[in-house]
């Protein structure tokens, strides 16, 4: 079996399509383990890993924590809004006195893309990225992958269609350069203010310029979540004017193929990106990503500590 | 031995007596557990926790992390002012997302009345309730229990008197609907703006005119703690004027049965429910109480997860 | 080997030499484990430790949780801040409620000086302190010792210079105990204004006028962090006057010895108190003491549990 030879994992777009099948071999394994009635196994005993948290999340936070007490590693989480991030601290200085402690990996979230780099370079602990700015959530990418393959068997010749506010989503980035690499074909539709100016950049895509374009006959629509936290408020749509030109609902969803799938990273905000219709109906697998979430974070933090898959 | 046939525990209204002594006996169980060297045992390895408050409260989530670390689950803590919660997402959506990374026990406090129910509804784990607005808290109204049965070996027959604000107090109620059903004469009293309008709706009480009434020759006098953070301003007593006709003291605590067990579920407002001279007495069982908090949440979580006492 | 008497540990004030001495020993034997690739041993399994964090700490709280989780411990963090401390607790309640769920050691941070005295004459388990106001940070002293004692192989016979914000300092007040029992000489500088009106009361030590002469010929040169948070605005000096005349630089370091060793308890504000190129240069241990926090509070929480070197 294939070994992976990364210490890190911080974007998908530094991956081979061989890194991410043997992680997506691996999640489902580890989705056996969450099937359990003893959800735990000793893999990652006496490993310390650090939950860095510069921006709020429930549900990141929670998935690689439980991702982490599954394989028995000790976690240990920070949030430095509360700490000394407060005594103007750097983010080098940070990371230089957590490595004294030892950990084995420090997962962190941080609102300046590229972050992880600079962290990298400074530790010698794995770093896995749980979202920075708006470049790459690699772990978002992954359980989407694992996702769409357990509905098809497959990714390669899937329409994948993207929709919504492209410029700012760390998980747009992520699922275009897990998708593409796998050979999906990718879609991409949004409000023009929402579309980045160099989008061809971001991979293999196809910029469609109605949503019409983008769903006609998909496999797959990821629906993003507009982040309102992160635009500025004059950029920001009307949201009733959004959720007539991008919003989901179940008279655009039959422009998709019969039986396509309908995701979202989450929060969904409910009646902007996708109607409640779509959210709670039959072709919605929002709550299947969740799941799969906890089995790619396994994954991943078994493998950049060095485990192999027998 | 009974078994307990319970996916959740969200209100005593919903147990009998039945219920309720199997829990006490496991509760006696685990005190043993607490008080040796190695306060720790392996029953529920293997399980997720996830601690998901609301509302902020150092005791109740510390007994309930404590309770669950030493049946040796795994705990998380959630508290979502400072997370996705800012973002909009519905309770529905949220217990969704926690659901799909398969916990064994949701433990919640929430500000709303009843919603755990709604929790329930959604979920397949075990809700347990730590407390939802001015409805139920359970785990108090067990340690309750408890500690008055170790005082007295028994809880029929006894005349406790409950005084405070009834209306507001999720502690009066569940210790209303657990002292009731086994067997115990409750006496209410409180200024009227504290008096809920349907007071025999809560149960078969006494609604007493003067504290006098309420604790005159009681067994057991429950000083409920004035929720000023519940209220609004214009309803909140002076605390001179409220202690003079509500508070505990030296004097009107004569009035009870010689002996008589003063308790409160904390944090007492000294000088207001109760005086310090009270407070720090020898017929106060306030760390009694909070002792066998922990044992009651360890019994509530062993039962919900199926376990069963031999 | 000597045994451990001390069920706390609150100031290096009241440790013998020998009581260090026993500390240190252990210290670098659980130096060891953090080496290892199992980064944990079961020596505390059971016991329940509470890191009770009055004042936000990342780095103390994250070295005291990492420490208690590498030795089995089970560790539930409290900062009271969002809890019960805004129902108007009084510490002496908190600590005799936590004491009812029975940890065996409390970790506090609290900004009253000699609020660990008070906490533990409440309670039966252990108290630690992880820093009260000016008083003391014995973990921090603790480490400081040891590493020092790495790069010399001794202590006895160094001249120390502590040099910046002596009113202020927890750390300094530990150092000065920790350093001048175990025969260093230690020479105090600061403005004025940072230096304490009764400064030999601080232990035996030399207060120097200058800068220039607590570090000519030192040894050792510990920076103290100009607390801004802790002092009165007017109070504070111009950040480039108190560089010019306090802070570290590679001129000044000259005077100090050849190879003279650079250390501060951090975070650091770069370019205030010493030069960025003084913190990230050969004489800098500042990751070196991060390194032995982790193992000293290791040594801490076993001694005060009754762990004995054999």
């Amino acid at each position: 079996m294939a070994e992976f030879k990364h210490r890190n994992i911080i974007a998908l777009r530094d991956l081979t399509k061989e890194d991410m099948e043997l992680l997506l071999a691996t999640a489902e394994n580890m989705r056996e383990i969450n099937s359990r009635d003893i959800k735990k196994v000793p893999t990652l005993r006496g490993k310390t890993i650090i939950n860095l948290f510069y921006e709020a999340s429930t549900r990141t936070r929670t998935s690689f924590e439980i991702a982490a007490k599954r394989l028995s590693a000790d976690t240990v989480n920070i949030s430095p809004s509360t700490s000394s991030a407060t005594k103007g601290e750097t983010l080098a200085d940070t990371a230089l006195n957590l490595l004294a402690m030892k950990p084995d990996i420090i997962v962190m979230r941080h609102a300046v893309s590229g972050a992880h780099y600079h962290l990298a370079k400074k530790v010698t602990c794995s770093v896995v990225n749980a979202g920075d700015g708006a470049h790459e959530h690699p772990s978002q990418g992954l359980l989407d992958l694992l996702t769409i393959r357990d509905r098809f068997g497959r990714l390669d010749g899937l329409k994948v269609a993207i929709v919504g506010d492209i410029t700012h989503s760390r998980v747009a980035r992520s699922d275009i350069q897990g998708l593409t690499k796998m050979g999906s074909h990718v879609y991409l539709a949004g409000p023009p203010t929402m579309m980045p100016p160099a989008v061809e950049k971001l991979g293999s895509v196809t910029v469609c310029t109605t949503m019409r374009e983008a769903i006609q006959d998909a496999d797959v629509v990821i629906m993003l979540r507009i982040q309102q936290e992160r635009q500025g408020k004059t950029l920001m749509p009307n949201a009733r004017e959004y959720s007539r030109y991008f919003g989901l609902n179940p008279e655009n969803l039959k422009l998709a193929k019969p039986g396509a799938m309908v995701m979202h990273p989450g929060p969904i905000n409910r009646g902007v990106e996708m109607s409640s219709y779509v959210v709670n109906g039959s072709q919605s697998h929002v709550l299947k990503q969740v799941e799969n979430g906890v089995a790619v974070r396994m994954a991943m933090l078994y493998h950049v500590c060095g485990g192999e898959l027998e």
